[in-house]
């Protein structure tokens, strides 16, 4: 593993930022953008930390066309609000269920409501509003004349395009989960309960140097798993078991979403072959991968590939996203998505294929799209599936 | 720590939820519950998967006056949900932006909108929706007479209060993270990087037990910290600094959460007295706290305690709140929260005050409300800021 870049970015990240959204704002004919989530509050202002766990105080920023974004909330967070490049900070003492920022949020609104301004909030696909549904239907109410239109695209075009100092982040934690990967035979064996498995992961990634695991999924089952989103049991690993770990571990923010699958003692022969079909799909999807490509594209380069083993069409829905402050982001390698592959996209190539009875496969890869490919971030999976 | 309970819940479990719910709705003459959020869905139907942690696909859980819940869920779910109590499942395959699950809803909730009927949805304090707003935008469109109203009283009042096996796992992990508190002498030590005191703390509440660390903040500074939601930095830690650790911990999909003060080396005078005035608040808090009285007294107890040290009100918002699916739940100890305690809440007991040079000191414990008064989820803090 290469050393720990700088954490946070510099202001400059930030201004960039935000003077690329402004510009998309003005095309449009937005007076700014109203912002909810942490991801998004975090984009454009640095603001990070844990807090946001708590569901009981909404946070806003408000990037409006010209000038930095201003800050409205609560008063816990002001103090570590004051350390980014924020000057315009507004709060108030939250939680107030009878006023939690709204009059803050009339006070910052009103003028551009009285005159008919437009402005966007982020209301398209993989997005949330992350306050009271109650509190914004009062909100239109106190700024009727505002027209507030779907601003998801200002917010995915940025947000998919990744800055060396981001891809900087993304590739730590990738060899970090590689790393800790490669670390499995050591702490994983025969007749230890799946759950222990997993805190022995966990472990050993924070070992190596991750901030944490928000994320750990996976799946043991002789002969193969049927499920890749379950939390463990306390099932022993036992001889010909496949197991499979799915992590999205995070340094400064930033996730790693990978996988990887082992046999437990002895590999049986249906299970190496989705296996080395899954290897074989990665490979293409990795030769694929090039901008001007279309997500489309790359998800049926990977699916023909599939196809040739596959007979029951296990939906998982998609072979892969991009990855970055959040473990799945815009755009999917699905077939409903014609988004055009750009230069310092990160992405996950995810081919996954049902076989047996039931049983279902699932491998990826988190590459990072250059002028000339992509540069993978993990450490490429071997071949032939591994046995511990 | 005493041995791990069962994880999950028994069947009946959630069918008593579901008849609370469906009693509560009948009075409110309610035909559904319309549910998006991780811990609402999850606690209907016992649904458990950290999948959540990616945005992309919505998931919804109707639960109707009469029968049990009907999920409506991405494919990639339906063989976890298949293991649940829940007998009707339908799903999508998902992604799928021009139609997340809404025709799906559509069959579902069309027939109730063609008479007028009324359904729930949880609209108000510390909930949010966790669908793209344009979605739930278009399916008001797709279901126009349907009335749908502000269900968070019925959520709440469920969720507040607490079944004796959701309590036997909240007393399980209080007990990890009390252990791992005892241990923090062990593996904290002046010179170390903060970030690496971090680490250390979530490996060890893993090594003893817990399924993972999702909230872990905290402050070290000279004297006293400054912020209580920072992401650690990598500052060494010195003689004389006051180092908090506030954890969220879970067991099973249920938290944790509170925190413990340490100088390191040496305690200054300031924070010593600050720290056994929060002491003598929760004191005063914990021999209040008892069903019947209401969240404002308890507010008002620990208050008039720190009042007679803390000459700057700093303003956290609130002095406890609830704890179990979630960090942080329903209700607030706060003046504005007039909420009768009920026999079998879980609360946190969280004074916090200012002092000095703007520095910060919070002080947290877990109980359960019993008939006769507070029951300590966690080993109480020592009355003196002890010294590592």
């Amino acid at each position: 593993m290469s050393p720990a870049p700088e954490r946070g970015f510099p202001d400059a990240e930030f201004a960039a930022r935000t003077a690329r959204a402004q510009a998309l704002m003005a095309q449009q004919g937005l007076e700014g953008l109203l912002l909810t989530r942490e991801s998004e509050v975090r984009y454009f202002s640095g603001f990070h930390t844990l807090f946001w766990q708590s569901p009981t105080r909404p946070w806003f920023l408000f990037v409006p066309v010209e000038g930095k974004p201003v800050a409205v909330i609560p008063e816990i967070g002001a103090a570590l609000m004051r350390q980014t490049w924020i000057d315009d900070i507004r709060t108030w003492s939250a939680p107030s269920p009878a006023d939690d920022g709204l009059s803050l949020l009339v006070d910052l609104l009103g003028p551009l409501a009285a005159r008919g301004a437009s402005i966007g909030v982020p209301k398209g696909h993989e997005t949330s509003l992350r306050m009271p549904l109650g509190d914004y239907e009062r909100l239109l109410g106190l700024l009727a004349g505002l027209d507030i239109r779907d601003s998801t695209d200002i917010i995915r075009a940025l947000r998919m395009v990744k800055s060396e100092a981001e891809i900087a982040k993304l590739r730590h934690i990738c060899g970090i989960g590689s790393a800790s990967f490669a670390a499995l035979p050591e702490i994983v064996h025969e007749g230890q309960a799946f759950e222990d498995t997993f805190r022995a992961f966990r472990r050993k990634a924070l070992e190596l140097g991750a901030d944490d695991v928000p994320y750990l999924v996976g799946g043991a089952d002789k002969g193969g798993y049927h499920d890749v989103i379950s939390p463990p049991t306390a099932r022993p690993l036992q001889k010909g078991d496949i197991m499979m770990l799915d992590t999205g571990a995070t340094w400064d923010g930033y996730f790693c979403d990978f996988d990887r699958n082992f046999a437990i003692g002895r590999a049986d022969d249906a299970s190496r072959r989705a296996y080395h079909t899954l290897w074989r799909a990665t490979e293409a999807g990795l030769a694929a991968a090039r901008p001007g490509a279309r997500c489309a594209d790359l998800f049926h380069v990977m699916q023909s590939v599939i196809d040739r083993m596959d007979d029951q069409g296990g939906d998982v829905g998609r072979l892969g996203h991009g990855l970055g402050m959040q473990l799945t982001e815009w755009p999917s390698l699905a077939a409903f998505d014609n988004t055009a592959l750009q230069e310092n996209m990160v992405l996950t190539l995810e081919p996954s294929l049902s076989y047996g009875d039931g049983r279902i496969m699932v491998h990826e890869e988190n590459i990072v799209l250059r002028a000339d490919g992509a540069e993978l971030l993990t450490t490429r999976a071997v071949p032939e599936l591994p046995v511990i």
